[in-house]
């Protein structure tokens, strides 16, 4: 058993104490787990906006002081009472989309939005409404069941996976999120076909991972779409067949109507990786009467709305949505981690820049630049 | 061979001269089949919202004059060049959603929307651009590919369908929309479950349909939804197992959380039959979260759109569409006419009046009236 198991642990940990203040690095106070709950040590996690995004305040459910990260991977450092799923030492990925696989919806079949303990996670509380996280005689709020940028962290058993140890920590901490979400976006949820063709709008992480996933679903012709240039030879190196920078097309030409033309009648599947609800639109009215589908990815500000006629969809055009690429966490990930292995399956190339915990701001500026596709900071 | 084959037909039809009035009875002229066409003798038509709504002027494609109608039953009165599926004294139902078995759209095992013919059933013509009726030196518009409301029309081989002449086409002609439309939705399109939940929002012919489809597909839990309480025995002889007034409801209390809470978390399947975008947007955000499908059914008025929140779809809702309920003509209307004949299908059941061609008008009266779902007209 691990010497500090049953004991708090203290480490450094980014705290946002306030919304649109950068992170400060403290010392924090990590409670044990308590019964149904696992304490990790974090080795490496990425940065991803949807961070940033609850980090400026513009997230309704964003609750301060609290530690963000949910891309995370680590080592099991002790396990609270009745968890027999973990054990000290294992390597683990922690999942921000739970999987307890005995809810309503981990049983439906239909879906992996387990709804066990999101009600907590939504939050920022643990499922017996506390926290474990203490600094400066503050508690701190949770984030999506995970809280990845501390050193140590509490999770519901739910929340996170063990996965081969041999993987190293340092890339697949980024199954976490984006690679995952954008990987099965395509192959789980709009179940690419072999043959079909594909539009990916916004070629960040997410959206180069959609770009491999109908890579490996066999589509005849992937058209990436970015409103930056650099993103071309990005978009190539991950197999898309096609680059259109929207803004470059003549004036009279709408994006629609130019993949319309493009495709004999429209996509059929598109990608939203771009949270902006006009490209959302765009997404589906690009898609193909009778059959085009629609997945919509990106994640809309507060308040946003999507639109369209009636027509579109009575016309054939369906219109859905992913999260964590429809993706299971406990189930799904050590098969895709076995893929990595095999190389089969890209993560490291996702990875344009490294920093230090003690650096992590630094992280969110290369996150916000153009030529920055994952960040991974090394929790050391 | 029939003795008016190859001769324009003298003939009553019921001809929309302009927008906002009322049809009028006229002697028409209707020329002989081209290559590839078929002139038939229509028997009974049913009256269609539609139909009702391309009158009013609101309908951006309506071309005036025209003859109107596309829900109608008849017999081969002659077929033109080349055409060797149909032959003199066969008992048919006009198809506006036509079927060639040839087209992209038709071969591609995921729609019924054949596009054979579409550009020019659209703009009221026939393929080869020109048109078959004419009435006081005038050339008339056809409609939807179909103008049932004549004695005598003419259609594309594509736009029509042999049944089982023991049918009775007084009931039959029902199956070239409506009832077809609701019906499909719910098992082609939807393809609703064993066991699942549905709710249908507008109960007239087309919500009355779902219905039948839902029972037919064993629907656990089904619920209709209108603003007329009659409609609740209708709802209820049709198989619905709950009946909801909306604006009976509490003030405070909406129905979305109404059916939300109804069935622990939301439908499985909804269905919106009104065309109203904001019922269309209700009908969605009833979906249970994870797995609930909602289909649009209705025809929204022009420049009409639907909106709501990206989350919706983001957390596992989905949004579609149905035009003739998924269902292609040629193929799949002869088994539910079989099905019909043998006692396992509805249609007796939706006709409340029934007109003389002459009276077509009092028919669109008795259509807008509440106690009406369908009024079939006898064209002899």
């Amino acid at each position: 058993m691990s010497p500090t198991a049953g004991k708090p642990i203290t480490c450094k940990a980014a705290v946002a104490w306030e919304a649109s203040k950068p992170l400060s690095l403290e010392t924090v106070e990590v409670a044990p787990p308590k019964a149904g709950e696992v304490r990790v040590k974090i080795t490496w996690t990425g940065l991803c906006h949807t961070d940033y995004y609850t980090l400026s305040g513009n997230d309704p459910e964003g609750a301060f002081p609290a530690i963000l990260g949910h891309e995370g991977a680590g080592i099991v450092e002790s396990v609270g009472e009745g968890v027999t799923e973990f054990k000290e030492g294992q390597s683990v990925i922690l999942l921000y989309t739970a999987e307890c696989k005995q809810c309503k919806f981990c049983k439906s079949g239909k879906t992996n939005l387990c709804q066990s303990i999101r009600a907590y996670t939504g939050r920022g509380v643990m499922p017996d409404e506390t926290k474990r996280f203490t600094c400066k005689g503050k508690e701190l709020f949770h984030f999506m069941g995970t809280s990845t940028f501390s050193q140590y962290t509490v999770v519901s058993q739910y929340s996170l996976v063990a996965v081969d140890d041999r993987a190293p920590q340092e890339k697949t901490c980024l199954l976490g999120c984006g690679i995952t979400t954008g990987y099965g976006a395509a192959t789980k949820t709009a179940k690419v076909e072999e043959g079909s063709t594909v539009a990916v709008f916004g070629i960040g992480c997410v959206g180069l991972a959609v770009l491999e996933g109908a890579v490996h679903s066999k589509a005849s012709r992937i058209i990436a779409i970015d409103l930056n240039d650099e993103k071309e030879a990005w978009a190539k190196k991950f197999g898309a067949t096609d680059f259109i920078n929207p803004s470059k097309l003549p004036k009279d030409k709408k994006i629609v109507d130019h993949l319309v033309e493009l495709t004999d009648g429209g996509l059929d599947y598109t990608f939203d990786c771009t949270g902006n609800v006009k490209v959302m639109r765009d997404a589906l009215e690009a898609c193909h009467k009778g059959w085009g589908v629609s997945t919509i990815i990106g994640v809309a500000a507060a308040g946003q709305e999507i639109s369209t006629r009636p027509f579109q969809l009575v016309t054939g055009r369906k219109w859905q949505g992913s999260a964590f690429g429809g993706v299971k966490g406990k189930t799904d990930l050590p098969g895709i981690i076995e893929k990595y292995m095999n190389k089969q399956f890209k993560i490291d190339e996702y990875i344009t820049h490294h920093v230090k915990l003690d650096d992590i701001n630094k992280g969110f500026d290369y996150m916000k630049s153009g030529d920055c596709i994952r960040c991974v900071t090394d929790m050391s």
